[in-house]
């Protein structure tokens, strides 16, 4: 039975659920979304909803009865900021990383696909396209973008019209060789905005961080704690406000990935307030962990290392508002894992060495019910918005994604707000040897995942081992269209 | 057929309505709530909605069945803000103001309660509940204090749990004696905060305003412009400040009512930017009108004249950015309808004598539709939130109001998005001699209302000519509660 | 010699003082004035400056020769805000507490004259002259208005022309009754911006305040640190942002006595950045003590009841801050001591009985040097500024006080910044009975005072034991006029 | 007489003016520093102004007399902001250009000395020594830094050593490649921190205009209005911001060289107000002049190019309350002519070949006076602040220029402010073919300059024809040391 203490049995008639899967009841649950919760039974029809209400189980033919008493029924979790290629985070590829994910009530993600030095982006695609076969959640890209040339400049249009319409650019390097220059941005941003993409940006200054980073280890100072030292919060607002004014100028939306301080948040707020169409994520760890993290002992800081680096209580208090306030709109969790043994270890000697990445994607849901919604920071609606409604309308999948709604995908969580659990990596699905979280206790899990009507989860059991997640080609970022 | 040009005919089939009313089917629409659009039938059993889907048409019996086809099918409107009594206004009593109201697509108000010197808030209640009895919209009050007595002050709490959880005072008169002292206003906040009331403010400094038409009477400046010009911006925007200052010294959620300025928006902002419970309504007319107005020829300036007075372009730029933003959370009306013959003409030598207040509540969805999902500057979800979803849910009226949801009450708007009239006051429900908007085409107009399952409106055809609308205990306000 | 460690001899030869005072030399200090500092000898000639040159002292024949060495010369102090009438203040009348003013380096004071209930304004500026002619310092008065009727407005332009343009008006009470409402603060703001004059505003909340202390008294909270409890900054910070409001409503200058808190300075700071002519002063009493200072034991704490209260760390910051950014432009003392026993002891069981008041006049320079210059927040050149030049000038008093100029009055302190001295009640001049700075070690202390070229104050003797202070009568406040 | 009304005839007898220097008396005007003014004779001995005061000419043996009656006795103008090697601007060189300056009353600049690339700073430096031989004005240096690297970073110290503690890097290029990166910048602003150097930036986004302007040439857009066009103020508002946040982290002064626009003010005021040690000037052209201008026929709109670019009325208003509440601390001129032909006619075809610069250092006085005192933006006082006294102070110069106090350099313009002029190219000393200001009649302007005691002007009379300007070793930027 492992962690999770299930308050409430699971209910499926199991034999159904591997046929053909026609009519789905789910009943007697509290059907959230962004904007309301209600008491109903959902009905899902194939792979789609077709209906909410009273007393469906009542007066319809069904093949599977979900009971979801005493449970919250919620749109699949949508992670629109995972690394589940081999090539970026050691520890996961897209198969066990978005095992990961439906198995902690994420039913899609919008994996990073990246471009290589010296190839196109179309060759970065169809990579991704490889890896992704093996995908549990269903998937869709973001495109990032490391070299800025004309003739990359030149495919935005295809990669959009073949459903990537989002384009992710670093304004410092991390872990690796991913910084462009202004010029650089702007120019992705104009094209861009021509053909209604959306650009996403790391944003630190990464001129003022190597620097730093530099000077740290010419002094002797190697330890993990040196990250978050050579990367201060005023490095990311400026680089918030940075990307904020190049947006501004071409005329193109902004989503900041990751957002970590006050001074990046103090940069989109000033935005949003001006009406500018400027978004940002933030993630669990900014959310729940410190600076003081990276000072572990036993070189254990290393765990805790990743970009933009964990930040103070100031932060994290301003964050929580941020979200209730919508300068913040989506958490995701840029799930990058590394072991710490051996990944992490390269660092031992020169924290500039350790790979970046935290894992995420499986206890994203859990984590922010329990600290965000349980704790009082957020509302269950809210709650769902963050997770789910909110990326899946950023980034062109609502409403197929990201709410309980007639004719869209029936995605779907039962999730008990009461099951409690203790976090810990050696029950995880991720391939990862530790988590950030050890030992936390937390209430509040999926019980039962559906994917396109099709019972993935039920309880502590697997009960769909093979891989079914499809690519989704996404509509415009940013915008919202009628379900087919 | 009058102004309304029925782009599809209504289908309902009316031998079945008067009877009691079992089952309703809603097809062919595109359902919009606040958060999701999705074409869904919509079904109704008795009073509530019971269900949302595909094809429930087919599958359900029920006793009639309204072709949505082209239509939005939206929650029937929900106006916070209207005074329907005649002793507040003149033109409207609750029968001839509510029918305007449901003709128009609004099946609730909360309306204005008011205290009169030297009674009781209890009193006051109790003759708004007589004078609603005529209500063709279903109703709750909020009280109108204008004495801060122990006395007054020691009612909160039974008026709150009458259902009666918020209370408006004024910082400035507006053409009757309504001001109170900062004392009594942070009195009356201490109160509610201890009853988890909210507290409603008209934001204008009345010292200041006071002194200047003193001045602009002394110096015989007595037109309807004097109105405007004696009631500036920067008064609106100190008051909304100091509102906000003593809600947060006392713990109280705030809700300013009819904002009508940049300044006053501003410290709004800052609140919600800082996570404050602070929250702010517009009306239509600040969105849509001018201080210009106030100098129309002939005196017909005084048709204008309400408090705070119309203002500048950029108030309202920002007025409308504001509602993108969600710094204002709700639209509704302050209607309020004095006949230009013979109410607004008693001011006709000191502009100071012109009964405050403008007529609203029949044409609010229309004209936001229009000039704000029309022209660009809000989407449809941010329509229904604002006319409805978000009215109800700070009022404690969700999800029972403002959403088309399960177990919720049935009252629908079917909304033809194409259909085109011309505004007139000739053609108004509402016994107000004038329209604001007169002869202004909107495109937009409910087609048919229901109210708890039951048509009222159906084309251009009155199907219900009694009153029906019954009061409504409202919970604490800024909750959300389940639906039983 | 007392506390007064002299680190340089005085060097007058007294034979000469106490004759016809024609020619003096002070020669070799550095002359400090708000904008330069310059080694020079400064040649006095009756009650004038007539030169600041190189060796002056070689070239000029004088009676008198003050030797400097090792000295700053600097302007004798100008303490815009005193309240030195028994009426006001029980501790100090005008004799004694311009005697301690001078003593400590302040030359000029502006004290408050009062309007008591039921008189004209030139009823009690008759009282306060007629008071005021035991003074020791140059002294010119405000006006505190707490009765604003017709004939009181009409006395404004009168007043001004008497050298009285710059009036006080309260926006909360302050151990007495002084709240004026919005209106009548307007009205008066309207009446001095015609005839040129400033408005001073008591910048607090009055309402809120009277509402926390009638909780807290119900409470049986009588302790002296309910004080300040019930007077938070929020409070504070929304007067100043009403008071600029009404300010730049009626189009008049706005000066903000002891500002004591972030909240407030925040007003101010965005009032300047927009050009508005607002000005602030802070106190001593704010810089240097603390919230935590009314919890001092044996009912201690009464000792530091004033208002606006005492605040914490981050408002004293700020303070400091505004300062060097010139959000605050003067630093007086509010001037108003209360003998512990038996006046403070009145509060013992009941705070707000406490009379409002600190001492401050005699040690403001040695404090501000101390605690500002010396540990690096100001220059001395911003020093003279914010304690002399800064407050002449925004009084109408520049240059004739407030400068080491040609032309201007030769009230002038040789000033030792490295006289160190203990502070201590015993040995003061004023007849307080304690000091709020006990047992302070402080450095930097005025060696020798003159006033209109004749020497008060040598070393640790009183030169000059008879009052010779005279009426200034001031110009248009705000303005600079050249000297005749 | 040429274009010089005088309204005094200048009485100097001139037969001692060419003998050697002793003794000169300027008697009868009102001397005018940054905080004071006084009627007030000065006296100057040798180069040093020795004494200030009332009738100095009475009392004092002279070889000079110089009657200033009805004018201003100000400080000689420092201006630090000027390109006067012809490697930088072809029209003037130190000669004419210091010529040019001493003439319009400033008698000491502050001169951009440039690093080549492949050179040391103190080549660069060493160049600039030797054209400044030929300066009429007192002299020192800024160093422009050109290229980053280590080398360059260790000769910091040795510069600020030699008297050139200051150092200006471009973020954008602006008729020359100058842009460095982010870490470059960051780099120079830590090795400035650590000898107590002062950093000054040219702040426009290099990447973002690069961009611009390929797009401008793409489309065929070539003429001169293009060059404002392709600079918009958000990239002129970003670079300030990042600026200051390099500066914050890297804990150095910042002086942002010709701020143009309300963007890029808010940064500054927004660091002020925190109390960083940010500073800016401002130059006449940006009070004066318009985008518009960029316009003028026939080309003309090239003797208009200058960067960042001439800008909108709403920035003009902004940048004069900029001045007012000491956001900006300084007028210079970026003293950079390019005659009309040949020069500024290489960009016919092409604006970005236009040679950057206006000239201004010959009239910044007259109009700065003319446009800002006169027309009520400033006092004298402030005015003789921004052209002489800030800059001297801000740049290590100060009390020895920029005062009128004993000790200091004998810099004095005798100031007419009644005299009226027309500016024209023709009457102007620089060598410049335009002037910006064609036609305008001015009032203001000097009458008599002297330099160290010297006589340089009288009248319209050049006295002095041989240059007699010396190099200024300036201390530590940002201090203010005591003079000798």
């Amino acid at each position: 039975m492992g962690a999770l203490a299930a308050a409430k049995p699971p209910t499926i008639d199991r034999s159904a659920i591997l046929g053909a899967v026609t009519r789905t009841i789910i009943h007697g649950g509290t059907v959230v979304n962004a904007s309301d919760s209600a008491i109903a039974d959902v009905l899902v029809d194939g792979e789609r909803i077709v209906a909410v209400g009273r007393n469906l189980a009542v007066d319809t033919d069904s093949d599977i009865t979900i009971d979801a008493t005493g449970c919250l029924v919620i749109p699949g979790g949508v992670d629109v900021h995972t690394h589940m290629q081999r090539e970026q985070s050691s520890a996961d590829d897209h198969e066990s990383g978005t095992l990961a994910a439906v198995w902690g009530g994420t039913t899609t993600i919008v994996d990073m696909a990246t471009q290589n030095f010296g190839e196109s982006l179309g060759q970065g695609l169809e990579r991704w396209h490889a890896g992704a076969q093996a995908s549990h959640a269903d998937f869709g890209f973001h495109m990032i973008v490391r070299e800025v040339t004309a003739a990359v400049l030149a495919e935005l249009p295809a990669l959009a019209a073949a459903g990537v319409p989002s384009f992710k650019l670093f304004m410092a390097d991390s872990g690796g060789r991913y910084m462009v220059s202004d010029a650089d941005l702007f120019r992705a941003m104009g094209a861009a905005a021509e053909c209604g993409a959306m650009i996403m940006v790391h944003a630190e200054n990464g001129g003022v961080i190597d620097v730093l980073i530099q000077r740290a280890l010419a002094e002797g100072r190697t330890a993990p704690i040196n990250h978050a030292l050579t990367r201060p919060t005023t490095a990311e607002g400026e680089a918030a406000h940075r990307a904020i004014a190049l947006a501004e100028l071409a005329g193109t939306p902004l989503y900041i990935v990751h957002l970590s301080s006050s001074d990046a948040l103090a940069a989109v707020r000033e935005a949003r307030n001006r009406g500018l169409p400027v978004f940002a994520e933030t993630c669990p760890h900014y959310l729940l962990l410190d600076t003081s993290d990276l000072d572990a002992p036993d070189f254990g800081g290393a765990k805790y290392v990743c970009s933009p680096p964990l930040r103070g209580e100031r932060d994290r208090a301003d964050l929580w508002n941020g979200l209730r306030t919508d300068d913040l709109q989506v958490v995701s969790t840029d799930h990058c894992p590394w072991c710490f043994t051996p990944d992490k270890a390269r660092g031992r000697d020169d924290f500039s060495l350790i790979p970046n990445g935290l894992p995420g994607v499986e206890d994203r849901l859990s984590l922010l019910w329990h600290y965000g919604v349980t704790a009082g920071h957020i509302t269950p609606e809210r709650f769902v918005d963050l997770v789910a409604s909110a990326p899946a309308r950023l980034f062109g999948l609502f409403p197929r994604k990201g709410t309980i709604s007639p004719g869209s995908d029936a995605d779907i969580v039962v999730f008990d707000p009461e099951a409690e659990r203790t976090l810990a990596a050696a029950t995880m699905k991720s391939r990862i040897d530790y988590s950030p979280y050890e030992g936390r206790m937390v209430r509040g899990a999926p019980r039962t995942v559906l994917l396109r009507g099709r019972t993935l989860r039920d309880g502590d059991v697997l009960v769909q081992a093979t891989a079914t997640g499809r690519y989704l080609k996404r509509s415009s970022a940013g915008g919202t269209a009628p379900p087919a």
